[in-house]
């Protein structure tokens, strides 16, 4: 292993920190800045992806669509406030041999792409104490390299169960 | 800090990492795989543990032990289907000088074994979404380098709690 | 990035490790160790920290204090044996570029010291087998290089929870 290779690992880790750190602080304005302009989100269960199902829930196809939604939360959760703590672990790259760059993403000479993988698990914490399990699966995303780091190209949140609540319409 | 041993951390770390994606992602066939031929593997309460009591509710001696219980698993659950999804950390060498071969490794010049231990939290998703802590505790784990990569040489599945739910029958 | 960053960030690791798995052991009496001899280490609630409420429910300034603490439980917690998994994760620099020293660490030529935060989730597992969360949310943490390793100068756990149990006398 090269220097390089390690370098990326940790990179790669940064990202999900502080991606799990933004939303567990409830900085959801940070939230879409973790993508690309023409990046793909989507919330979906497992029964759902492994059965090829394209929509989920939650589905967003632009940076912008993000930051709609989060204008959207904050318009309408304004009384409970509530935590959510995102435990990940597990990351590891599914395509560890760089695949060829995404579509859309300029082909040769473009930005270093990565398929990864990381489970996840989500505790909401109410305002009387009370802590829950939220959410728990599995990111499916890809990351690219660009100007300004590491970015999510594409992030499918595969949610372990098969009901998704409305409440899911909070970032995962 | 050398660049070997960094190397050898990522290594240990994707030992895990893909450990528990295998069981997220219901991969049991795949799971002996992550096992020396003579490999030791139980699970166990803290109680027993700490006691030096040497049996558990599940006791392998072999690869092919935890294949036999692989298919025994896939016999029997026909139906419900469930998630388990793992989330470990705190991996960490309990014996970061090379410890000396493991009878049966091959004696000097064999493959280098390390003694390691984590922390896992295991999930359980049922069908109608609901998620419940099912089994929380450390791994007390042998690994050693083969020609295929790391492989858990002996793992003791340490669980907090005292009784041992049958349905941990299921690997852990 | 060089190696010796990367070195560093698994060192810093380590310390959140080695922490985590004393707590998981109940080996108590090795959790002042792991603070410099004028720590500062605080359990408050999200809402306190957020709102620069000083005090805690716990509350210690130096490493006599915390030994205090533990034996303080250990003479109060004779009966009922619990068990306290951490699982750690999401550790990161909120201050890369090496901060000034502490007061009271000495100076230009003094310890190393950083700042970080991580996520931590506490489960209590007990002697039935029930587990429970226990404790969500983040620690905000000073680290520095001592003589004997990296060390906690500071250490505050902010809970996601408004309410603070009294049985979180215990060290978190």
């Amino acid at each position: 292993m090269e220097l390089a290779e390690v370098a990326r690992r940790l990179e790669l880790e940064s990202l999900y920190t502080e991606y799990a750190a933004a939303l567990g602080a409830d900085r959801l304005e940070d939230w879409p800045e973790f993508f690309t302009d023409d990046c793909h989100y989507r919330v979906t269960s497992a029964e759902n992806y492994d059965s090829g199902l394209p929509l989920g829930l939650i589905y967003a196809t632009s940076k912008n669509m993000l930051r709609d939604r989060v204008s959207a939360l904050r318009e309408a959760n304004v009384y409970e406030p509530q935590r959510y703590r995102h435990l990940i672990s597990g990351i590891r790259l599914t395509h560890p041999s760089a695949p060829p760059p995404l579509a859309g993403e300029g082909g040769v000479g473009a930005a270093e792409a990565l398929d990864l993988e990381a489970n996840f698990l989500v505790v909401r914490t109410m305002q009387d104490g009370g802590m829950i399990l939220f959410a728990v699966g599995r990111y499916v995303d890809r990351a690219v390299r660009t100007d300004a780091g590491w970015k999510f190209a594409s992030k499918i949140v595969v949610l372990d169960g098969r009901q998704i609540d409305t409440l899911l319409a909070i970032p995962i």
